[in-house]
């Protein structure tokens, strides 16, 4: 199928420019509706996820599982649209104001970004959810999403234009791109003068490909080689509790732990009981020479590639240190600067790794797994930021905005 | 030469580890040793500026004033280090802070971004003017100048990197770059996992260069095709003075004004004397077909082109428009969303103007030369952003900063 990525663009940026204008009370009762309509469209849904998951043959089953709706998911979905819809809204908040020298009323107001791009996978839920985010936020949204999930992502998209026309709405507010192949996907991260930012929503493959083709600003999400420090003055059940529930709870995601280093003075002492509430898990323990001699035959040897590795499964890196410093520089040198946690009971050692260690979110004595835009409290997530610039750490809506400065003056000139 | 940019990376980066470690106070005590180490070594440095004048040959004479260097300039310079020194340090700052409905006492405080580049053109007091920045937010930085300004580039970056190792700092914190071939500089602006920002500084062509060739996250500065907007209800008076300062203080720079959109209803009335005004300065008045027939033999018929064009010179566009909505949409349409200004004494339209103009500073009643982080009271600026991440209109100390979230807990899991 032949698109035109530049007229998608370009339809994209003047409805970004007509939602700009309109008020959150509107964009809600739209978001409301959507849910509606998602839930009196719930069969013709199924059908199209039916005919995707149909060609779904010789693929693993999470990625099927994830590709795979019923009416509990799409209820699931449109309750979500239900919490977008209450999210209070981040546009036209002042985030700074004063007067300058010259009697220039300055503020700096918070406004839509423009025209959001998102690249994911086969996941029916991200089109719904980062369609809801970026209508609340005031952003024209065009989604790539995964060529499994071609035609339940379309029909998904149908049933929101629907309601966007409607409510007397442009649909080009939300598009999808009807061609998935790689070629296209390229072109669509390079589609400068009319994308203003590209998230990519996935694993870390997917990230680095937009990472490296983009020309338009990306941000980066997701990556987590996260450690869990254990300090000799380590409460051991907090050790214990805080390790396994960073590792088990849902070891699939980006803020899960994935390597722990404890202190040579407690290792021969925490260590067994630790492995063993993690083996009760079937956690797989990769251990460098000093925890595989505490550990005995429950471990196997870690190499070199597993300090720098996300597994985002049962496995666990454990590695014996000396001290917090090398603690820190192996956090350093290794991480992914997503989530770091240090368990202990020494204030002046958690200061120093609260201060040391270079993350997006830096923990003591708790778990990795908080690193997350509803655990923080933000009532939503577009993603978890692993880079510096404009977010750092799980983003909200606050995320899909940008500022600009509005000045109010009574015919100042400059000297 | 032959440079190892891996190596500069990872110096840089091990440079910028050290020097987030450092309390404000010694970092202000080293821009001060730096400012007397220029002003010591003044009779080398133009030594070396002489050796760059002798091989510049040929190149426009604004370009030359620009790479030339005397006695008062390096004052100057030595006088910015000061200046950057008594900037309040924004690091360690608390952007936010909260509980989470887990007991987690959360903040959000201002870190340094980490490794910094800065591609720029052949002015030499942007190297040192970027370095101090760089260096009082916390980041080590590296530095590729135009090859015009080799010598006396190499020249201040070796004075400030004495400074650094005499004061026991790493001389890594403040690299320049001493290959300026094409080839060291693509490759420069794809250095991911070293460099955690590029800033360009210069032209529309070099910030179009590093756009297009980086893969490493870009804030992209600086191009202004800046509207000023005379409405009906304007004063004429105040309209003329903001108009002839916005185009003539100093028409060289972005927020200059390139455009005047002027309302029907007192064009015939307005513009014959706002012309007369700007001929003093000899700017050229490229007009549409309506302000031609008021301007008669004072003006040139525009193009479509002139539209779109920065002239950052003597050149004015002049355009007659029927109603506010007309200015507002040609401005959305033909801008570069840096600077927007309104003549008027309309409340309802100076309103319209500020909610539905998509810049990074839109003004009622002033200047577009206003958009400047010393005039907005930063008391610095490292460049003026025209996107929308990350930062948006000027650019102080704080741009170069990102956040970290610090966490505590008292043994917290996530349920």
């Amino acid at each position: 199928m032949k698109i035109d990525l530049e007229k998608i663009g370009s339809q994209a940026k003047n409805a970004a420019y007509e939602l700009s204008l309109v008020s959150a009370e509107d964009k809600n009762k739209v978001l409301l509706a959507m849910a509606d309509a998602l839930r009196s469209n719930s069969s013709e849904i199924l059908a199209a996820n039916q005919r995707d998951l149909s060609g779904a043959t010789g693929l693993i089953k999470s990625f099927v599982d994830r590709l795979t709706l019923d009416e509990e998911r799409i209820e699931k979905i449109a309750q979500g649209l239900g919490q977008v819809a209450q999210l209070s809204d981040p546009l036209g908040n002042v985030t700074n104001g004063w007067i300058n020298h010259a009697g220039l009323q300055i503020t700096q107001k918070r406004v839509p970004l423009g025209v959001v791009g998102i690249i994911y996978e086969a996941r029916p839920n991200v089109t719904v959810d980062a369609a809801a985010l970026c209508f609340k936020s005031g952003n024209a949204v065009i989604l790539r999403g995964g060529k499994e999930a071609f035609n339940t992502n379309l029909k998904l998209v149908e049933v929101l234009q629907a309601t966007l026309k409607e409510n007397g709405y442009s649909e080009n507010t939300i598009q999808v791109l009807t061609d998935t192949s790689h070629e296209v996907a390229n072109k669509f991260m390079q589609l400068t003068g009319y994308l203003d930012v590209l998230i990519p929503r996935g694993g870390a493959k997917l990230i680095q490909t937009v990472v490296q083709n983009a020309k338009v600003p990306v941000i980066e999400t997701g990556v987590g080689n996260c450690h869990i420090y254990v300090d000799k003055t380590a409460d051991f059940e907090m050790a214990k509790k805080i390790i396994v529930n960073a590792k088990c709870q849902r070891p699939a995601v980006c803020n899960a732990a994935e390597k722990l280093l404890i202190h040579e003075d407690v290792a021969s002492e925490y260590l067994p009981g630790i492995v063993a509430e993690l083996k009760k898990y079937n956690v797989e323990i990769r251990a460098d020479q000093a925890a595989l001699d505490i550990l005995q035959g429950s471990a196997i040897p870690a190499t070199e590639e597993d300090w720098d590795t996300e597994y985002n499964d049962y496995i666990l890196g454990v590695k014996v240190v000396s001290s917090v410093d090398e603690a820190i520089k192996h956090i350093n040198q290794h991480g992914t600067k997503h989530s770091e946690a240090i368990v202990t009971n020494d204030y002046k050692k958690s200061q120093q790794f609260l201060d040391q260690i270079d993350a997006a979110a830096v923990y003591v004595n708790a778990s990795t797994r908080f690193t997350d835009g509803f655990e923080y409290g933000f009532g939503a997530e577009i993603g978890i930021s692993t880079q510096k610039l404009h977010a750092r750490g799980p983003m909200g809506l606050e995320a899909l905005t940008t500022t600009k400065y509005v000045v109010r003056g009574n015919g100042q000139i400059r000297e």
